[in-house]
């Protein structure tokens, strides 16, 4: 047995960014405080599983006053640790590799993209959003002279596994995975793959049980 | 009160695409059956949660036997509607539209991407994945002649409010937001905002909980 009683639910840690997003949104509407009911009507989650999910890491709400916003916020950030400068590289800088790169929302959430490599000799040297499109075989030479947290991989499937391989090597420990494989590493190294299909499968039954 | 207790969570739901998914990847090992043990340990989900998912659509395992992949894999297709032959339009071909537009992995679901539209002129008239990028100004006079399930929205955030009220107005009922605002419609337009960053942010909190 490992020691996984003691850790954090995968399904609260996916509801955590959302909780940070929706809180953002309050902020910018200048509210200062939310009881957890309104919180969870407006989140679609039970007053008691938001109190249960913030219990975990030591709960912040006061008896009869509900959240405070901002402070909120705040810890919520700490907790899934967006003000630590993390630094992300993409590597495949096709339409989506690209898409990516121009996604302001990932700075704005404290991310930092410091590389871009592709092996494709008509694109490298050239720049998206003011970044070089690097060549791929240099990878392991930049990861040796720069810290990198997370690399997002938009390479073709085939290529997935061996570029995942590399870069873990490398000490890269986390991966967001676009290539419709399911990637999966020992504990050490965070994977997230992104299966964007799903969504789609997801509207085609939600459609569907609305027209009954 | 409305009839939600009797409705499917939006937790199974969204788990009814991760099931479909494995269970075809299993079906290209050629692997035809498989108890519930072994399917909660691969997807990291409890067998009882398993059960309990599939009892809101009658269940499929059969006591001591486990599940019939082929067979399972078929009825959960079927509950997601994928074999409806459901069409979408893409809305916005910048990076992210085009990428989507190449996404094999759509009509692998049975989506048909049957228009693609914005409002560049230097770009209306080419041709992405051999469909022609249309006017965005003939969104509705398409919707006229054509049956369109679902669009992906991949215009700017300004702009997403006013492209999903012509959409629904002309009779959409799925909308795939791509544009970092959360859409929320009555019950008849299903919505799935897709927000990118929540992976990263989860990834971020993963890689610092697995140093500790």
């Amino acid at each position: 047995m490992n020691d996984k009683s003691k850790k954090v639910p995968e399904v609260v840690i996916k509801r955590l960014p959302r909780y940070y997003r929706y809180l953002g949104e309050l902020l910018k509407q200048d509210i200062k405080r939310i009881s957890s009911n309104a919180l969870s009507e407006k989140m679609n989650v039970t007053a008691s599983q938001i109190r249960q999910d913030f219990n975990y890491f030591g709960g912040f709400g006061q008896q009869g006053y509900g959240y405070n916003v901002e402070h909120l916020y705040g810890e919520i950030g700490d907790i899934l640790g967006l003000h630590d400068d993390d630094t992300f590289i993409i590597v495949g800088a096709g339409n989506l590799g690209r898409a990516l790169a121009n996604h302001d929302t990932f700075e704005k959430r404290g991310f930092r993209l410091v590389g871009i490599f592709d092996n494709d000799k008509n694109i490298i040297g050239t720049k998206i959003n003011g970044i070089e499109i690097s060549d791929a075989d240099n990878i392991e030479d930049f990861l040796k002279h720069n810290r990198v947290d997370i690399a997002i991989l938009t390479v073709p499937r085939e290529a997935v596994m061996e570029t995942a391989e590399r870069l873990t090597g490398c000490g890269v420990k986390g991966l967001m995975n676009f290539s419709y494989t399911e990637l999966d590493f020992d504990r050490d190294v965070a994977v997230e793959n992104v299966h964007l299909s799903d969504s789609l499968m997801t509207l085609s039954y939600k459609i569907k049980s609305n027209k009954n």
